[in-house]
């Protein structure tokens, strides 16, 4: 068993006194050694991976004449029923097995005997484990495409509500420039859109059957891969034994997405804690998304968000956990490889609930349009709509038009006064060429609606923004419905 | 300056006394401090893009009437004159100014007066720095590409010269099944393969332009961003203004190709170590190619092999360098970011390093085939065959079949005997079914001419994997020349 | 629950609809997102350390008057029935609170009443939870500390077998000079010494109370803060109460302490894999510590060596998961920190049984010695020596012999022969200085024996090695007796 | 060259036709290749240390009668000026030589003749490196200790200034309780104290000299190796000549260090960044250590803050990358363990830089003791000491006092009340229990002068943490003084 992983019910059982492998050997590993190198009860995750596998190699097996019709029989009859006790949670694991693959055929041998031992004909736990986390990894990520869809979805449906409600854009974390709150989610659509390609390229980096390869070299029997892998379900079929046995890219790349669709989800969450806090203001979290404090009765934390924000650092050290495993391996399989699948269940797990309380906590929130319009208006953020300003009308380059404006915010700032307090003849006090109109420059509200460049944030700029982003939402939901 | 980089030859020059966003500031910070926040020794590199970004803004500006047709010309002819003088070595670096953008707008201005203060005119630094590291990241993927594709046809040379040579297959580094060197080499060239789809990846992501997006709202200029996109050779633009200039995931997707790449470097480095030793001697590398001890007279060292493995650790650093830094910052741009370009100026020049040495190691590197065969002959690499004789030959159950032959190694090993050494009425001896015929279960050419699934390492079956290999390295090659 | 964590048994019940804080809250979180946020399924590892902790809380709050005398009594009563239970395993645990602490103290209450509910006075989950981590990782790193002694202990049992095994020592994996086995297992003894440094190093740092500390701030409640430290074996108390409930060093520094140790395993690890092999034959595992394949009878791996290099990758995950998720975090506590348990766990959990596995691997290994001395003699491992040969005999500058004795090398490899083949006739070819007494410096033996300088390997240097190596460890096992 | 530096001015020479080491070599590296494999641009740093270590190494071979006593003169005599030349930038590295050891080593042999090439006896390039490195790690771990200290007495110094100047206290980023910017500072103060404690380990573990242990197993030279590590400061000589070529621990410590004190720096570069806003306004940066942008007038950026929080991917990048490259390192020396340097010297310089800027930056920032004030008295940071009213004076139990005090907030926050808006008469109807004394424990002053235990936010606790604090300070200031 895997050191850190904490027993399961049914893992007290000894370990085996024989496995399959003892032909050669006068001793065996002491069972205390076995449970630290069984994989079971972390591999057992694979259960339903496993089966259908070996139901696709039995009837690969039949089809060449490798098995009789009546052994592929019983071989799928007997799989289906240990599939439907584990399914019911009545079947029994035993934990004397080193693995999902020993577990299930042991069982099936049990329950049909000699043609249960026939199965692995052809067949290695080389390629068997390598089929088990392809098929594995598609699943989960078609899982993940469709919770960050709905994620997404979320994003779209609230950035419609908030077309018109304007709060301060930030950089540096200081006030830069309005903009509206549609524009500020769409933004992060934009994130889960780029996540949703990098899910579906991990989806498709591990949709290529690698069953048939046996250890490292392919076997002598007659099989028929492409059978096997469209019984499957999969696109196609790997090109070399020795690869298909190695390769965790797949892995890799579910990883990856994981990673960077967390770190996305670390940014939302930054924002979420800062715009809950009093100074801020910009969000009020359901009492249903909040928790207190054991000490302070006053306390609405956003726990939430700050535990999604705290699982970036255990699924970027997933990666690089196994990055760091396969770096410097020989081919072909090596037992190092076993460490693969932790990382990963972790990982997408992880993902996987974060996604669904981000959507839940996002689509339960009350954004506070008062407080966010109120620190849109106070300080300077019309700044660089004066010296555009400046360039436009008066044909002042916009190097000197913006030196003109910082010095006019530094003399505000001094005299505890905003850019709005100005009158037009102490704006001419700066630069004699500001005319009347200068005030409609620092109108809040105009100075949104002026963005209006493609992906801008003027309300008709943001209504296409949101059109593009639907179509590209839409195309990303049939892509899903068809081919993954 | 970044803290660590050291300074090139014009570095020495003092910081400037007034920055280009002086104008609301009593104070500026020191030269110490500025050189601490100074980005030009580390962006400098982007120079080629930030000129060809500055030209097509231009180009735009005029067109859409912001610039004069002849402001337009100044700049362009201006910035061709910069470009020309960096690319000779002539031209002199301001230190005194922040970053690349301002060093050269800067000199631009110098040189053409006014005009050039305008060129800035609905534009950020913010959407700038994205538009010249989406350019550069193109560039260098193509590059990237390139040398992949190099390594991939050397390996698929080699291949094609060693489709009879016979080796030992290796799992956890215990001799396996025999196979040939073509089957082994035809593995990496999968890898490298699978390389290219993720360089092609991240090429794809940094082709959008954000041109146009100013410093996070878009801007009330009348720019035209699909033009200026075109002009740049961009296959879109970018939908959201926010996201824009907050977006790295096109660099987290290059550090990850990177990171992967190197990875597959690693176990072929590896591997070249192991049979580059007296005990394994299946390779012996050029003189061209190692190197000696300033002690030990008789080293031959290979050290460029050992060094491309030693390499992995930066590059796994400069990928999760880069997705530390972005973890947790609030939307929009923030001066962490800064910290995106050295780590992947270093994966990338090291991969690109990587790739090249490997290469040349490889093509002239001597394999030696004697060796491999006998490696591949002296022990008990048919092992799996005569078992599956028993289950072919006698209808014996896999897993019975094993456990016979497990007794027969166990016993030979005792006796210091190979299988090869064993008469049929020996093998008897342990299972009463074997025939005459055992014995050619047991010849290792047999054993590697049976592999013949597809995948396999039959001959046969190789001469298939290389016709897909190379038609799948076309396929690569002509969507490198169309598309990117 | 934190997401990725297996349920236990008992996991399966509804969370709670009131939790301890609920007071300004108008709705609480469903029970799904309790289960996201809720950490006993990983906390409760913690209770022995929290049950020690509330009562030295109550003791102390009972002496200065806070508590009753009659209600400590009933609060350690109460606690050391709940201990008693977990330890029997009839404890329910209420998945329905939050953490370990609510666990706990609301079994408490339910036991012995309002003195239950008394016991959180003075004090917060903050510096509760700092409290049991800092107790844990104490007795983690004494339980770490004699695992790790015994692994230098058995090293140095074999080392003082092998003093006079001589085999090739390696740089680059190319054979450089003949050593001892002693030498090279006293090479793995020193960095473990370091080893048990920095474990030292991790209790000192976790060998302070925070008790007390209250939220953030201390607490108006008259404690004695030194009291409670001693009551629970602290060394001393926190100088600050903010730091005190932020502060994670102490489990970095048993994370980057298990880290190191972990990659001295896997260099360990990889010497093992490959001295197993044919090729190098230098040690045969026990059939106990090796495992076999389920397609290749023949094979027998060293599948637990594997194990501890590819386990590299996760303790370093852990390390870098925790580094993550602290960066950027302003004061005092926040939920992120939550996920500071699950690496510490898993590396030190991974660490202990990769310690255990490997002492007994080592200790039930055959070390081939004529193997070892063969591979010692063949080839041109003597070359330093006779380069030194012409230093000290005939004043040849180090770089001149240097140069003399590698075109000896050159022409012997060129000629299939070794250095001992050759004549003092044939030396005089290359350089006429070369005496009769040049052949005694080829002797592989005399060759160790030579190399006697402090830490050198000839045997007599190698003794002193011994001895100062016992002193060293048992000078650290006398310092784990006393002092933590 | 690596791959990923920059050349430096004098890079561009042609590399060696003849390396040290080519006797027994029939063709060399091409100079592209030693360009790959050359570490000079990197290693010249070391120059320093390879110096000393050289004249040491003399006079020890001098004093052993190995060199002449002439000999040994010319050697330090070369060894003396070339390094006056380095230091006065006079002295031209002969790009052709490999490293900085051939580099020094060639220009003392073409200055002194014959003595210069018999320095090498009884050395190899793997303890003369490791030589170099550990004297390079005492010198920075001294200089880190200092800029260290000067952030910490800073600290301090403000503390002393601030010991009434009251801001809320947060958890979760929610206001907590009111604490005092002393206590604040003084939270960071202990950070850094145990930084310190980790450079002064890195510092002890790099104290060891190897000198002498040669290739991997000493040599037959009769050494004085005590000598020669007395002439260079070390503490101790190393046990184990093997150990000591492949031991890269110390670097390991030392990059260790760097990241934790650089994941301080962080977390209070986070909260400079927050406090900046115009939201919080706690803090106001001098105009000295803030910058501006190109587009927005009115901006004012916390930019180096921001920069030393982005840093932190870089050095926690460093971490790893050396942690990836020793993995699985076989013995001894390597030609991976040539990339220690670079992770190193980017870490170091990185923090020693980060150091510096926020040591200034904070003793020149202004805190605005009135915002802070106001910040804390608003809301109802005195609820805990409400609960704690009621459990002292009324014998309430904790919990339910938390529960009354929570829905007393509830009310207050749907009335938009305060706290302290509350009459006496009016909490009377949430508890009958409070008395006329009850408005005291909602003053804000009173709330913090009553947290008085030790570590506390009472002025008193304050003022016992400064002085504790000194006296930690002081007596690492001591311990610099006089052993590191």
């Amino acid at each position: 068993m895997t050191a850190a992983v904490p027993k399961g019910p049914g893992a007290s059982k000894p370990a085996p006194r024989k496995p399959a492998w003892s032909g050669r050997f006068s001793d065996v590993p002491s069972d205390e050694l076995l449970a630290f190198g069984a994989s079971l009860p972390v591999d057992r995750r694979l259960w339903r991976e496993d089966i259908d596998g070996s139901k696709a190699h039995a009837r690969m097996l039949a089809k060449q004449g490798v098995l009789t019709y009546e052994e592929m029989r019983d071989v799928v009859r007997g799989l289906d029923g240990i599939a439907a006790e584990i399914q019911a949670g009545t079947f029994t694991w035993d934990n004397a097995t080193e693995d999902v693959h020993m577990a299930i055929e042991s069982a099936l041998t049990a329950r049909i005997g000699e043609a249960g031992a026939r199965l692995h004909t052809g067949r290695s736990r080389n390629d068997q484990i390598a089929t088990d986390e392809r098929l594995y990894i598609k699943r989960r990520m078609r899982e993940l495409a469709t919770t960050l869809n709905t994620l997404r979805r979320t994003l779209i449906e609230l950035a419609e509500q908030h077309v018109r409600t304007v709060l301060p854009g930030y950089t540096h974390l200081q006030k830069a420039q309005p903009i509206n709150l549609a524009h500020y989610l769409l933004a992060y659509a934009q994130m889960f859109a780029r996540d949703f390609g990098r899910v579906k390229a991990a989806h498709d980096a591990a949709d290529v059957s690698p069953l048939g390869s046996a250890a490292l070299a392919g076997t002598g029997y007659p099989l028929d891969r492409e059978y096997a892998a469209r019984e499957l379900g999969f696109a196609d079929v790997t090109i070399n034994a020795t690869d298909s046995v190695s390769d965790r890219d797949f892995l890799l790349d579910a990883l990856y997405a994981a990673s960077v669709c967390q770190v996305h989800l670390s940014r939302l969450s930054e924002e979420i804690i800062l715009w809950s806090t009093e100074e801020f203001g910009f969000i009020t979290l359901s009492d249903r998304y909040a928790t207190g404090s054991s000490i302070m009765p006053q306390k609405k934390n956003p726990d939430f968000a700050e535990l999604i924000r705290g699982k970036t650092g255990r699924v970027l050290g997933d990666l690089q956990a196994l990055l760091v495993t396969l770096k410097g391996l020989p081919l072909a399989y090596n037992k190092d490889m076993q460490e693969d699948k932790e990382p990963v269940f972790d990982a997408l797990d992880t993902l996987e609930a974060c996604l669904r309380v981000m959507t839940a906590m996002l689509a339960s929130a009350t954004f506070n349009g008062d407080r966010m319009y109120k620190a849109a208006t106070g300080g300077f953020m019309a700044a660089t709509d004066l010296a555009d300003y400046l360039v436009v009308k008066c044909g002042v380059p916009f190097r000197r038009a913006h030196e003109i404006v910082g010095g006019i915010v530094l003399t505000c700032e001094r005299q505890g006064r905003t850019l709005q307090d100005l009158s037009v003849d102490e704006l001419q006090g700066f630069y004699m060429g500001f005319g009347r109109d200068a005030e409609r420059a620092l109108v809040i509200d105009k100075v949104v609606e002026q963005r209006a460049t493609p992906g801008g944030t003027a309300p008709k700029a943001v209504m296409r923004q949101l059109e593009l982003t639907k179509e590209q939402f839409n195309e990303d939901e049939q892509e899903q419905a068809l081919f993954f």
